[in-house]
């Protein structure tokens, strides 16, 4: 039995997000049956973690067990063949048994990309959000900068606790880095983190746009993640504008 | 009554092409049915010329006559707030009565993207065509400028005169440039001439494939051109790849 990791990259906006769901498409149910078209076993690959509907990967990492003699190195091209041009394998490498794509993982960086100019150009509409109104940006950048460290981010999770995280597992992540970026047109969130809950980088998003208005001072950054209640942040930001871009492995020192 | 320009760009995947259908999604009716929205008039825009299913603009021409008391520069907000993201109008001026979108124009550009790598990125797909195989890019490029100059070009339309131009008209166009250019993975064909007959662009760039793989020797581009006879050249490549980039109005000297 051999351990296979893939790396994917994917355009989330025709999907009903990672996970398998019944009567509605997924990247998980796509690439299982992907994997069994090529392997001839009944597979359902496990990810790093769900994505949700409309959310793309630049590097969504799965991992699967297989028996079949199917050379390690010949899943990428066999995969590719069959999945939409929407869902890419970009590396297929065999892994020791212990390796599972979401347990194993120690780290994830998400981006999160904001179209400031007036008109949105239409082939950026599916990877954007477009924001062209007046934004404080030194604020929100202030206000980013709050949450790096370990912090008890249940204002920033989905009131969903099923969908989000294990049943009775903290709500405590530690945010390696957190910063905003402004290049031409595009105002740019990139996180990084060793895990993060349900909505948690959209409810982010939506809490430093609130600042990037004036609605609230980044100060209050503290105050809402104080609060423990999801009530107390901002809205949750469109998904086109979230992309998962990598998952680390190594351990952190 | 007023004679309006409206600059457009689209992402033509999701659509049957710019010319309205009976049952079918294009860019005119999308257009004329927000112009109705926005002046309470029944109008149906004129392009500068047909684009087919799945083919995009950066700048695509239309314009449209009309007595309603809307500010001409209030078009653009107004027009993009009822249009899909898909559609975007990046301009709208006021022209003299004798301007006219298609007759009007004096040279138009397209570009035609092919992705060379292994992998084409899913953010990619849906505006290039993914080529990984080898070709002989020099070969290519000699073949290009063969095309440039006054020619026939009924070996590059499409077989069905009511689509492709007026009946009766000349097939003969003027080519100003005709180049290949590489930069990183993607190879770009890049064409501007006075006219382009019914897929005469993804015709020819379906035989400079051909030059390419070595099935032709570039020198064959002018047996092709004398024969004018659409059997002579290569297959229609993928709409995918095909961009109008821009119409010209100024009288070329």
């Amino acid at each position: 039995m051999r351990n296979i990791k893939l790396v994917l990259a994917y355009d989330g906006t025709d999907f009903s997000g990672w996970q398998v769901q019944p009567d509605a498409p997924t990247i998980q149910r796509a690439l299982g049956t992907a994997i069994g078209r090529v392997t001839g076993e009944k597979v359902l690959p496990q990810g790093s973690g769900r994505t949700d509907a409309g959310v793309h990967a630049l590097a969504q990492v799965a991992s699967f067990a297989t028996e079949s003699p199917v050379p390690t190195e010949n899943f990428v091209k066999a995969l590719n063949d069959i999945l939409p041009a929407s869902i890419r394998v970009l590396l297929a490498e065999e892994m020791p048994a212990d390796f599972h794509a979401r347990k194993s993982a120690r780290a994830k960086t998400y981006r999160y990309r904001i179209y400031r100019g007036a008109i949105c150009p239409p082939f950026l509409a599916r990877y954007v959000w477009h924001y062209p109104y007046p934004l404080d940006e030194t604020a929100m950048a202030e206000a980013a900068a709050l949450v790096e460290g370990e912090h008890d981010f249940t204002s920033f999770a989905a009131v969903d606790p099923e969908c989000g995280h294990e049943e009775g597992r903290s709500s405590t992540r530690r945010i390696f880095s957190s910063e905003w970026q402004r290049e031409g047109e595009e105002l740019t969130y990139t996180v990084r983190g060793n895990g993060f809950l349900h909505h948690m980088v959209r409810n982010l998003v939506g809490t430093f746009i609130l600042v990037g208005k004036g609605t609230l001072r980044s100060a209050d950054l503290e105050r809402i993640l104080a609060a423990r209640d999801r009530s107390a942040s901002g809205a949750t930001s469109p998904a086109s504008g979230l992309s998962l871009l990598s998952v680390d492995y190594e351990r952190i020192v």
